[in-house]
C-alpha cells in the first residue's frame, strides 16, 4: 500500500521538532557516508527542465524529489520513497510543504549547532514560505523571546509577525528596515529572492548566527562578501553541492572555500563549530540532496504509527 | 486534487483500444515536434541508478517516469503528470501496469501500421508481462484467429495460452519450439530476456510482421542480423533513442541504420511502410520517451470521466 501525502497531511504530521531531528540524522548519515546523494540530474523539456535529486540510505531506502524550472504558478514537487529491500514504492508526497519543511529543518539544525546556547532572538529578512519554515524550525532549536521581521511589503511583514505570534506563541514585530530587523539579534535569517545584498555585516551584533537561504552566488546574492569576511565560522550542509553551483557560490570561492565546513562534520564533532560567544557564524544552506526522501521516510513512519 | 493510480486501477481503466489509440496520437505528436522527449537522465545511487524519462506535450502537460536499476524483486515505477499551464500535479501512477501497457500499445500501433491488413495469426516467443501486452494490443489492431506461444517453461507457455483464450477470447496453443511458434504466422512477437537469438529469419513466412521487444543490441540480442537482412521494412518508435543505445542497437548500425524508419513518420504518411503483401516488416521497440506520461494523461481523462 502506497502512502500518499498532500500538503495538509505533511503539515499535520511533521512538527518542527520531528523535522529538525530528522535533518540532524540525515546530516550525520551523509557525513558517515551512509546517505548517498549524487548531483542532480535534469532533462530539458523546451521552456523548462525536469530535475531529479536522488538519495539512498544504504540498507534502508532510496528515492528522489522532482521539480521543474518552468516557473508555473502552481508548480508542485513530488517526493518518492522506495523500500530499500523490495524496491516497492512506500510513499509519495506531492506539493510544497515537504521540501519547504526540509529546508527549514536543515536551518534548525544549523541554529541548534552554531547559535549561542542562550540565543533567544531572531531577525528575519523575507516573509515567504522559506522565511517561515526557518523561524518555525529555529523555535524548535531554541526557546525564543522575540522575532523581528522585515520584508518590502508592509502588509506581508505584518502578516508574518502575526503568524509567528499565533502559531509559535512568540512575541514578534514587523520593522521598517532590514537593519532594524537584524540589529542586536542572536540569530538572523536571510530568506529573500533578492539578487543583491539586503544586509550589511556591520549591522550584525558580535555573536550572531546567520542562516542564509536565498541567492548566495557570485553576482547574485542576498548578502555581500562583507558577511563572509566577518564570519568566524562558515558552514554548509553540502560542501559538494556548494562547490557545484553555477554561477559559483560565494562561500565556495577563494578565499572562503578553504574554511567552508560541513555541518554534518561539525555535528559529528569531527571539525569545530562555534568556539566563542562573540563569534559570527554563517550557515550557507544548499539543501543537501536526499534529505527530502529522508524526511518522507520519517513522515511515513509517523503516518503509519498514527493509523 | 491529485489522481492516484495503482496497478488495479490502471488495468481497469486502460483497455487495449484506448491504449493503442493513445500511442498512435503520441507517435504522431512526436513526429510533428509537439511531444518533446529528451534522452533519459540518471542519478547514481551506489548499487543502482535512479532513472528519469521525461516528456512535454507543448501547451498541454509535462511529466516523467522514474525507474531504478537496483533489480529489487518488487521494484516499481512512478509516472507523474503535471498540468502544462499551472504546473500542478494532476496524476501519479505507481507500479508496472502503465509502463507495460505503454510498450504493448506502441507494439499495437506497429502491428496496425505494418502488418498485412488481413493479418490474423500471432506467434509469440516469451511468456512474460511484455509478451502479454504485445498480444493484448495486437488483438486490438487486428481480429485474431489464433495465437501460438513458446517459452522455455512448459507451464508458463501453457498458462500464457490459457490466458489468451480466457481474456482475449482468441484460440491459442503452446508449442514446444520457437520455430513452431513463428511458422506461418502473420505477426511474430519476440519478447524474451534472451541475449542470444531465439529465432531464425528462415523460419518466418513471407509477409510476416515482427515486433522485437527484448534485447536488440550488438552482442546482446534475441535475434540475429539475418532478421534485419530479411526485413524489407525496418522501423522504430524513436530513431534518436535507437541511435543512443550502448552497446549499439543492431538496427542502428551500418548497413541497417540508413533504412531504419520512424514509426511516427510512417503513420503520418511522410515515409512509406509496407508496400507489398510478401514483405517482411520489423519493428524495433525502444519505448519512445514521454509516452508513459502521454498514457497517464489519457488515463486521467478516462478516470475523471468515470467519476
Amino acid at each position: 500500500m502506497v502512502m500518499i501525502f498532500a500538503d495538509p497531511e505533511v503539515a499535520a504530521a511533521l512538527d518542527a521538532a520531528t523535522t529538525v531531528a530528522a535533518m540532524r540524522d540525515a546530516l550525520l548519515a551523509a557525513h558517515a557516508g551512509r546517505l548517498v546523494a549524487p548531483p542532480r540530474a535534469a532533462a530539458p523539456l523546451g521552456g523548462g527542465r525536469m530535475v531529479l535529486t536522488a538519495g539512498h540510505l544504504t540498507g534502508q531506502w532510496y528515492g528522489f524529489r522532482s521539480y521543474d524550472t518552468f516557473g508555473h504558478p502552481e508548480g508542485e514537487q513530488v517526493v518518492v520513497l522506495h523500500d530499500g529491500r523490495t524496491g516497492a514504492v512506500r510513499a509519495v508526497a506531492v506539493g510544497a510543504e515537504l521540501g519547504s519543511r526540509r529546508t527549514g529543518g536543515l536551518g534548525g539544525v544549523a541554529v541548534d549547532t552554531l547559535a549561542r546556547p542562550d540565543a533567544a532572538t531572531v531577525g528575519v529578512i523575507g516573509s515567504g514560505a522559506q522565511a517561515w519554515t526557518q523561524v518555525w524550525a529555529a523555535a524548535a532549536a531554541r526557546p525564543l523571546r522575540e522575532v523581528t521581521v522585515h520584508s518590502r511589503s508592509a502588509a506581508r511583514r505584518e502578516a508574518f509577525a502575526a503568524r509567528v505570534r499565533a502559531e509559535l506563541g512568540v512575541p514578534a514585530r514587523a520593522v521598517a528596515t532590514p537593519a532594524d530587523a537584524v540589529a542586536r539579534r542572536d540569530v538572523v535569517v536571510l530568506a529573500t529572492t533578492s539578487p543583491t545584498p539586503v544586509v550589511r555585516a556591520a549591522d550584525l551584533a558580535p555573536g550572531t548566527h546567520v542562516n542564509a537561504v536565498g541567492f548566495k552566488q557570485r553576482d547574485r546574492a542576498e548578502f555581500g562578501t562583507d558577511l563572509l569576511d566577518a564570519a568566524d565560522v562558515l558552514v554548509t550542509d553540502s560542501p559538494a553541492q556548494a562547490a557545484a553551483y553555477d554561477p559559483p557560490m560565494l562561500a565556495a570561492l577563494p578565499p572562503y572555500a578553504g574554511r567552508l565546513r560541513d555541518l554534518g562534520a561539525v555535528l559529528a564533532g569531527a571539525v569545530p563549530g562555534r568556539t566563542a560567544a562573540d563569534q559570527i557564524t554563517v550557515f550557507c544552506s544548499t539543501g543537501l540532496a536526499g534529505t527530502e526522501v529522508f524526511l518522507l521516510d520519517r513522515l511515513a513512519q509517523v503516518g503509519a504509527a498514527a493509523v
